[in-house]
C-alpha cells in the first residue's frame, strides 16, 4: 500500500538533530523556541495540521467549522531554517539505537522529545469503544455532527416514538470541562437551533444527560465553579446524574451501575483520558499510561530521550505530586522549559528544573454564561467568566485568520441565535465505524 | 442497514402536494418562490444542504472551507408553512401512480418537479471514471484537497525524480469555466502558496497542465476572454494543450489521443457533465441524458411532472434550440418560472412559456483577473472583471453568514497571499477511492 518510492530521510546538518514526536501545543512551542538555535528540528506528526483541541466540541456541535480550529503545521513554521517538517506516523522508538521507526523507515536522532499528547481511555469498556463518540480529534468532531445531524434527520422519518426519542437524546459522560461544554451546546442547539429547524419534532421530547462518577461536576476546578456549571446546565434541561458509572453501552442502550438503562442512540465519552503512548518505551519508564519524566522533562530510564505535555507524568514538581493536569497550559509551559534547557545546554548553564504557574481554568456553558477559576483562588461566573473565556481561547487560537474567522462565526451566532454549519457532509455509520461515502 | 422503524411519511393536508427531487438552485427557487401559496412543498435531497458549485474549486484547491459554500436546506426554509424537507435519495419515479420511491418508502406526488441537477460525464472511460477527480460536490472538493496536499507531503518523502514529478505534477482535464479556473487555483498555489510550506521542494518541477478537446478555451464565452484566460494562465506557466483529447489514465499515466503520456497522480476531470437523471423517466423523454421539457418546464409525456436546471432540456426556448447551458442562471430563472405557473394554474390563468434573460458568463483566473461577457455583447477583462467576479459571487451565495465568512477569508488571502485552509482532514486513498479513517 505504501510505494516503494517513499523514505524518511532528512539530510544530515552540522547541528545535532533533535526529533519531535507531535505537533501539538508542547511540541510546537518547543519547537518555536528552538528558531535559529543550533539544532536540526525534526517534527514527525501523522496529521499536517495542530488541532487546538478545547474547541472541538464547538465543531461537533455545529458552532465552528474544522478548518477554523486546525491550524496548518507547514504554516507555522514557515521561514524557519533548519526545520523539517514530515507528516508520518511513528510506531516506535528504538532507544538503545537511537531511532525513531515509521512505516516508512527510521530516522536516527541525537535527542527525541515524545509530545504524542493523549488518547481518550475507554477503561477496557470495548462496547463503549466500539459506538461511542470520543472527542479528541477534528474527524471525531465531525463525525459527531454528522451523526446528531443524521439523528434528527431520522427522527423526523418516523412514528415509532420510542425510536424518535432515542434518536433525539444524547447522553454525555464525564463531568470535566469537556463533557460540561459539549452537555452546554447540547442543551444550545435544543433550546435554540434545531426548532427552527426542525418544526415538526417537539424539543420536550428530547433529553441531554450528563453522567458523572464522582459527586460533583468540574472536579478539578473550584466546588463554587462545579455548582454554577450544575446550576446553568441545569436551566437547559439538562439531566445531571451524579455517582452514576456507565458500564456498558451496545449502541442502542446506555447501561448505568445502578441498573438504569437509558436508551439512547448518540454516547459522547469525555470519561478519561490517558497518555498516547508510542511502543518502544520500556515498562520501568510508565506509570499510569504516561511516561515518567524528571524535574528537566528528561524520561527515566531513557537517555537522550524527553517526554512533554499529556503524555508525559513529572512527579518532581512540588504541589502536584501526581503529576500536572493533561492541559494545554502545562503543555505549553513544558513546550518552552525545555527548549531553554537545551539553550543552557549549548552553553554549558545547568538545567533548570519545571515549575509549573497555573493560570487558572475554566469552562463555558452555552450562550453568555461560564465559570472562571483565578489561580490565587478567587472564582468568577456568568457573563464576564463567558467574555474571558472567550477572550482567552480567541487569543490563544493559532494564526490571524482562524481568530477571525471564528470570531465572525461567534458574532454571527451570538446576535442571531444560529450555528450555521449544520452540515452532514459525509454521512457517518456507526456500526461501521466509518464515514459513508456518498459517490 | 435501514432500520425498519423509518418510512417516508408526510401528513396529507388540504392542499395539493408538489414533490421537489433535488435542494439545488433550481429547486430552491421553485421552492421559495411558492411561500405562502396553497400547496404542500415536500423537497427531497441526498445532503441536508444546498452546494454552492461554482466556488467548490476553492475548496479543493483550499481557498475557502467546505461550510462557506455549502448552505443547510432547513435554515433556507425556517419559517415556512407547508413546508417539508425530508434527507433521502430518491431512487425511481413511478409516474404511472404518482409515486417517488426510496429505500425507506413510496411518496405520492400531485405534481413532481425534477431538479436533480448533473452529474460528471466521463464519456464511458471507465479507468478515468475510477481513478480522476471530478468535482462536482463537496465530498470530491474535500477529496481533491487532501490528495494533493498528501501529494506535496509524500514529495518530500522521495529522492525519486520522476515519482516527485508526477506526485508534484496535476492535469486539469477540460477547457470550460470550471477547467479554468481550477488551473488558475492551481497556479496561484504554485506560485504563492506552496513554495513558503516546502522550501525543500523546488517548484519549477511542478507542471499544471490543462488540456482541452477543443482550439480554445472558455468555448461558451466570447473568443476575447477564451484568449485572454490563456494568457492569464500560461503567465502562471500553465501548459495548455488544445486539440487534445484524454483516452486513458491508469492512475499514474495520462494518455492523450496523439499518443503522448504524461506521468501524474492527479487528474481533474473537468470535461463533461451530463443530466442526473432519476430512474423511471421513459426513454422517449429523454435526450442526451437529459429530461426533453416544453417551453412549460412539462415533461414530455409524463404528466403532472416537470423538470427544471441542469437535468432539463428545453429546445423550445428560441435562440437556445440545443437547449439551455447547465448553469446556475439557467436553474434560479427556470425555478421562478415554473412557481409563477403553478400561480397561474391556481387563478386559472393561462401559464407563460419560459424565456431566458442571459446576464453574462464569467470565470476568474487567479489574482486579479478574471473574463467577463456581458449580455449585450462586450467584454471585460483583468482586475476590474475579477472585481465583478468577487462582488457577483459573494452575493449569490446562500445566507449572510456565508458571505461574511467567505469574503473574511477572501479579504486574508489578498492581502497576505495565503490560503489558510490546507489541512488535510481525512487523507484520501485514491484506489480504493475513500477516505481513510485515522483510528
Amino acid at each position: 500500500m505504501i510505494p516503494e518510492y517513499l523514505s524518511l530521510q532528512i539530510p544530515d546538518g552540522p547541528h545535532p538533530r533533535v526529533v519531535i514526536v507531535g505537533g501539538g501545543f508542547a511540541g510546537i512551542e518547543f519547537a518555536k523556541a528552538l528558531k535559529n538555535k543550533p539544532f536540526q528540528v525534526v517534527l514527525l506528526d501523522r496529521n499536517n495540521y495542530h488541532t487546538f483541541q478545547p474547541l472541538l466540541y464547538q465543531v461537533a456541535t455545529a458552532g465552528l467549522e474544522p478548518d477554523s480550529i486546525a491550524g496548518p503545521l507547514r504554516k507555522a513554521f514557515d521561514g524557519y531554517k533548519n526545520f523539517f517538517f514530515r507528516m508520518v506516523k511513528v510506531q516506535r522508538v528504538d532507544y538503545q539505537n537511537q531511532l525513531v521507526k515509521t512505516p516508512i523507515g527510521s530516522l536516527r536522532y541525537d535527542y527525541l522529545v515524545l509530545a504524542s499528547g493523549s488518547a481518550t481511555n475507554f477503561f477496557g469498556l470495548d462496547q463503549v469503544k466500539r459506538y461511542a463518540f470520543p472527542l479528541k480529534q477534528v474527524v471525531h468532531a465531525l463525525n459527531l455532527r454528522s451523526h446528531i445531524l443524521q439523528n434528527f434527520e431520522k427522527a423526523v422519518l418516523t412514528d415509532n416514538d420510542e425510536a424518535r426519542t432515542a434518536l433525539m437524546n444524547v447522553v454525555v459522560v464525564g463531568g470535566g470541562p469537556t463533557g460540561v461544554e459539549v452537555a452546554g451546546a447540547l442543551g444550545e442547539l435544543q433550546k435554540h437551533i434545531l426548532p427552527g429547524d426542525f418544526p415538526d419534532l417537539d424539543f420536550s421530547d428530547m433529553q441531554v444527560y450528563l453522567i458523572e462518577g464522582t459527586d460533583r461536576l468540574l472536579n478539578t476546578m473550584s466546588p463554587k465553579s462545579g455548582q454554577k456549571s450544575k446550576q446553568y446546565l441545569e436551566k437547559f434541561g439538562i439531566q445531571i446524574l451524579l455517582n452514576q458509572l456507565v458500564v456498558d453501552y451496545d449502541g442502542d442502550s446506555v447501561y448505568l451501575d445502578n441498573g438504569e438503562v437509558l436508551d439512547c442512540q448518540t454516547l459522547i465519552w469525555a470519561a478519561g483520558v490517558q497518555g498516547n503512548v508510542v511502543e518502544g518505551i520500556p515498562a520501568e519508564s510508565l506509570k499510569h499510561n504516561r511516561i515518567q519524566v524528571d524535574a528537566y522533562h528528561q524520561v527515566i530510564d531513557m537517555p537522550r530521550v524527553f517526554a512533554l505535555g499529556d503524555v508525559a507524568l513529572m512527579n518532581a514538581d512540588e504541589g502536584y505530586p501526581q503529576g500536572h493536569p493533561m492541559v494545554a497550559q502545562v503543555a505549553i509551559q513544558q513546550g518552552r522549559s525545555l527548549a531553554k534547557n537545551f539553550v543552557c545546554l549549548l552553553r554549558n548553564k545547568p538545567p533548570k528544573p519545571f515549575k509549573y504557574r497555573d493560570k487558572g481554568s475554566m469552562a463555558t456553558v452555552g450562550r453568555n454564561r461560564a465559570v472562571v477559576d483565578f489561580p490565587q483562588g478567587g472564582q468568577m461566573s456568568g457573563l464576564w467568566a463567558w467574555l474571558v473565556w472567550m477572550f482567552i481561547h480567541l487569543i490563544s487560537l493559532i494564526g490571524f485568520r482562524n481568530k477571525l474567522v471564528t470570531l465572525t462565526n461567534w458574532m454571527w451566532s451570538y446576535f442571531t441565535y444560529d450555528k450555521g454549519n449544520r452540515l452532514i457532509i459525509r454521512t457517518f455509520d456507526k456500526k461501521k465505524r466509518s464515514p459513508v461515502e456518498v459517490n
